[in-house]
């Protein structure tokens, strides 16, 4: 099977892949949440070919992560995060901290600072409720009110009706 | 421009989508944290071609995110997170629960749920260290100790020194 689009997969993570799964597209994100603004600068600063930095935008823009604005009085285009792609601030720095981690031998090229205390941004951790950190294996997946007959087959069929309430 | 990886890129970022972005490896990962542990089921679950799906195992093998292994007294192969690729939760929550929040018009298909206290997982929080929830706007980036020459005359040349004892 295979597919043009992971759309259709009924899971927030496949079609959150669909949008910021591209080559590409988390950079993108990342070089707007740092200030760039002009399509010469993204081209520049990712060396990424024109062609295919202009396809990205043109999604981004069109998927509502970013918006495509013309100042007043000038003919220069720039390219601004919305507040959906301001979203994805999480993922992008949980992403960075795996790699400072985990994929570069030597240190941390980027160092993320909190503007306030002027300190080094912690680890992101995943908590519950009540502030306990959790690992993978504290969580289970259960099929939420969106889920289809599939998701239901392979998740058991809990007292999701219950746990909404709860939330 | 064209390049065939990211990895030169000198961004914890660049290196972990070249790692983790390429279409299909994040939701195998995610099968794999659901308890998927043979090639048939991670090729039926996901509907991803053969050759694709191998090729992707190959390489998160070969890169120590999966382990390959085979059960004693049985030629049948199975496939596990390594605690690298385990480390890659949080990139799965964050980027979840901004597709629960941004792409799907409907009601979450999956629900996260804390095991211990039964309660559906909150939203994570990028935290500074006294636990003030920060935005994007309230983090600075600084080139760290790893920064090329690029870098340090992009983010300018701030105390990384005395940054660095204060971790």
């Amino acid at each position: 099977m295979t597919r043009n689009s992971l759309a259709p997969l009924n899971c927030s993570l496949a079609r959150s892949l669909d949008l910021v799964g591209e080559w590409w597209t988390l950079l993108i994100i990342r070089e707007a949440a740092f200030g760039t603004r002009r399509f010469q600068d993204f081209a520049e600063r990712l060396g990424v070919a024109r062609n295919i930095l202009s396809a990205r935008l043109k999604r981004l823009v069109a998927e509502g992560l970013m918006a495509r604005l013309t100042r007043e009085g000038s003919r220069e285009v720039e390219y601004r995060l919305t507040p959906k792609g301001d979203a994805l601030f999480p993922v992008l720095v949980t992403l960075m901290q795996w790699g400072d981690e985990h994929c570069v031998d030597h240190a941390p090229p980027i160092l993320l600072v909190d503007r306030v205390a002027g300190q080094p941004l912690p680890k992101v951790e995943v908590r519950a409720a009540d502030g306990r950190v959790l690992a993978l294996q504290d969580l289970r997946a259960l099929p939420g009110p969106g889920a289809d007959e599939e998701l239901h087959q392979r998740l058991g069929r809990p007292r999701v009706a219950a746990l909404m309430k709860a939330v």
